[in-house]
Formats: structure tokens, sequence, C-alpha cells
């Protein structure tokens, strides 16, 4: 299914001729610095170390570790300075690789990514998970390159989440993680959303499920990661799939059982499979 | 040329019928504790944690956050136990998912992971990634299911490794990380060695780098997971590729010029990114 997903994923992003790029799932705890993430998802993050690297520390820990079923019982003091964390989206590493430039024209990427999001005890059942998989596409440009791209962006979801036949809204969501009161303050007077996310009916519990966003964050990262564009700093965009999420909305909605999917999504999936077994 | 690389593993895993899986890159801490690796490989384990959950240390860890342009700067206290670490390698999580069952046929599956090792020093440049791609075929069954694949899989990779046109050598390595000295002592005079490396030529240093191995664990994992096939522990054996790595040698062995790239390597890779965009 899940290659069924990326075969629509990269049609929609041929349309926009966007780039197939990937990135690590390790992040520089500086980039979620300037990305404003550290203070605004601390209950999210996930820290990386490793264990110092001394001969009686490492030996010590190979000597004494142990689990006690669920945690890692260790000394602690043996452990790094965090320098990574894991990555919660894709796009921050795309900002972050165009640091101080200037591009000569907008750009558009796509690229899957594993990402990380602590949830903590809403980690339960495939609805939230701390390890998922996501697609990207990004868009790179000044401010109308951008908005236009949304716009199309935005028909192609609805086009993508029909041919799954889900029962599904698109609607405009008021937390975009990077918006200060300032960006607020200038946006909605505009008339621009920040933030659509794309929701998914789950029948067994009546709840919506967001299984993907669109996203624009006016010159946000452009001014963090001075990445300029026609003379300014450049305005970025992107469309958000969670792949596991949509797996599970779509056997929610329409069940295990095939027969009863709707037709083009179950050629979709039997041509999916069939290119990967024919390769 | 991952997309290449895909096809041709892809390609050799429809010859053992191994079904496609795909597994997260967080790994139980009592996982790795029962493939001995937290003992064995302590300096290149990465520990993740995530802050506690409690409102004050959350609350100020938002406030009192900063980098110092490499590490994070915060209060260690508030880091929470370690539950998770990143997986160095994808089939540890295949033999927790068959943890005590009997299995009625041998099985063969592949999965492409991300895997993480920490290298201290030597991460530098593309030879040892701290965060890397790694495709992986993995047989589970009686022993000589499990050499007779691995016999195959050695003639697999070597019309593979051909096609690419590298000059490589496959060697056998004394190092299986789970081999303790009874297992070593009982497998040397039974002739079959536990490892063979992929080993190809970097001709900008005359050094040879390991693109993957063909490993064979006899019943360590049916032992530590309580995994039987035909009512004795599970035999185990696994093919990997490391993408990154593969992809440095053929750069580094043909160049970035394609025209000067062996033919069979150019169909294939000009063929896969024909696959991708028509998708």
């Amino acid at each position: 299914m899940t290659e069924y997903f990326e075969s629509c994923a990269r049609r929609m992003a041929t349309k926009f001729h966007a780039e197939a790029h990937s990135f690590p799932s390790l992040i520089g705890a500086d980039v979620l610095d300037r990305c404003r993430y550290l203070k605004n998802f601390p209950a999210s993050l996930n820290l990386v170390s490793h264990l110092r690297e001394n001969y009686a520390v490492l030996q010590e820990f190979a000597r004494s570790v142990r689990c006690d079923g669920r945690h890692l019982i260790h000394d602690r003091a043996g452990m790094s300075e965090v320098e990574c964390l894991l990555s919660p989206s894709v796009c921050f590493r795309w900002y972050r690789w165009l640091e101080r430039s200037t591009l000569p024209d907008p750009r558009a990427i796509t690229a899957l990514g594993k990402c990380f999001r602590y949830e903590s005890s809403n980690l339960s059942g495939l609805e939230r998970l701390w390890d998922f998989s996501m697609r990207e596409i990004i868009f790179v440009g000044p401010e109308a390159y951008v908005l236009q791209n949304r716009a199309v962006l935005i028909e192609l979801c609805t086009e993508f989440l029909d041919e799954l036949g889900l029962a599904y809204e698109i609607s405009t969501a008021t937390d975009p993680f990077f918006a200060d009161s300032y960006a607020l303050q200038a946006a909605y007077p505009q008339g621009f959303e920040l933030k659509y996310e794309l929701l998914a009916t789950l029948p067994y519990s009546g709840k919506k499920l967001a299984i993907g966003s669109i996203n624009y964050h006016q010159d946000f990262f452009g001014r963090s990661f001075l990445i300029e564009v026609e003379g300014g700093p450049a305005h970025t965009g992107c469309l958000t799939l969670g792949y596991e999420r949509l797996a599970l909305a779509f056997l929610a909605q329409h069940g295990v059982d095939e027969t009863r999917w709707p037709k083009a999504a179950l050629g979709g999936v039997q041509n999916a499979a069939w290119q990967v077994n024919r390769a």
C-alpha cells in the first residue's frame, strides 16, 4: 500500500518538476533551535546521545548494563552531550541545506523521510507513532510562487484522496508551530491561512485523524536560514503525507477485504505491487 | 542510483520469494540486550531519550534551552530513562517479531531500513555514516535452508557487483558480532564461515570498503528469541547492503561522468529513473 501512496505522491511531485532528495533522520540541535522547534515542542523531542569516548566508560557500561524489561539500567554520567536529535519533519533539513544561498529560480523538491515525535501515553495503536514515514513536497521561492503551488496542491490532494475513496476534509488549522503572534497578526488580515490539515474520519472512533497537511510558512524559514530569492527572503511551503496514518484511515474506512475497496485504489495497489515484483 | 540498487535487490529478493517488510528505526533496549549488542558494541550505541513528562520540566527546558553551536545546553536531569535506541541493523527487529513462534515453513523476507551506528571521529565523509540505509534479505529456517540460500546469495551478489562493474572481493571475516567462543569453536572445524564481507576498493585511498555482508548466525537468534522450526531452534542468515557506501564505491571507481560507466549499470540507473518519473 505504501508503494501505491508513493506512486501517487511521485505523480504529484512531477507536476511541480520536484527533484527527488533524501535526508538523514538525525538533525543537529542548532537546526531545530533555529526552527523554533526546541522551545515550542519540548515534549515531542527525541534526544540522541552516545557513550562518552572514554575506554573506562565503555568498559564499565559493557560490564554493568542491563534492562529492567523496559528501560536501560546504566550509569547516566557516561552519556555524551546531545549533538543531534531525531528529525520531526523532512523539510527542516532542506532549509538547512539551502542556508545562506541565493536561489536563481524558485525550486521544488520531494523527499520521503523517517520522522520521530514522542507522544507520551498517546503512543498507542497506529494513530500516533513515535517513528513514522513522511513524504513531503517542498517549495522555496517568492511568495506568489509558493501560494500558487499551494493552490495546485490542494487540488491534487483532493484528486488523490478522492481516488482513495476516503471520507475526508481539508480544513484550516490554527496551530502553525512556527508562527509567533506577529506572523499570525500579519497573516490573518491578509486572508491567507498558514496551515491546512487533511483530515480523514476513523469510523471506529468517530474521530478525525490528520493524515497530512499543507503548510505555508511565509518567509519564516527564508529569514531563519538566510535563503534569498528575487532579492528578498524566500517564502516556503510544503505538503506532508503521513503514510502509516493514511494506511490506517484507508483500512479503517474500507476494511481489509480488497474486493470492497474503491476500484481506482485497488487498481493502484495492484499496479504498485506488480511494479515492485517485476523490478 | 539508490532506485537502481533497489531494483537489483528486489530482483534478488524475488528469487527467494522474500516478502517485503518495513520496520521502525527505534528498537527496544531489551531487544538489543538479547542480541548481545549492548555489551559487545557500546561505542556505537545511540541512546534515545525524551524529556520527563512533567510540566515544570518541560517549561524549564523551553525557557532555558540553547545551543552552543554544536551541543544542546540543558538540564540533563530533565531527560527520561532510555527505553529505545536507534537500530544498528534491520534483522534484529524481524527476529523480535518472530519471538516465541514456531514457523510452519522456512521463511525469507526483505526490508530496507535506516540504521544508526555512532563512529566517533571516524564519522567523516561517506565511508562511515552515523545514519545510513541498509537493505537486507533475511532467512529463518533449518540449517540446510539457510546454508543453501547463503550459497545462492553469494552467486547473486557476484552477478550484481559484476553488473556494477566494480572491483571487489567477497571474503570471510572473523568478527561475527554475536559469536561467542563456543560458537566459533563449533563453527570453524565444520568448515562454515559465519560472515562474508563484500569489499570494494576505493581508488582514492587504496583501502577496501565493506559495502555489505552475508551472515550466517547459526541458531543464535533462534535460541535468543525462542523461534522454532522443524522441532528445533531456527537458524538465521542475512544479506546486508549499505546503499550509501555502495554509491560511494561506484562513484569512486567509475567517476561521475555517466558516459564512462559500465553499460549495464548505466542502463539500470536510467531505467530506474524512468520508472520513478513514469509512476
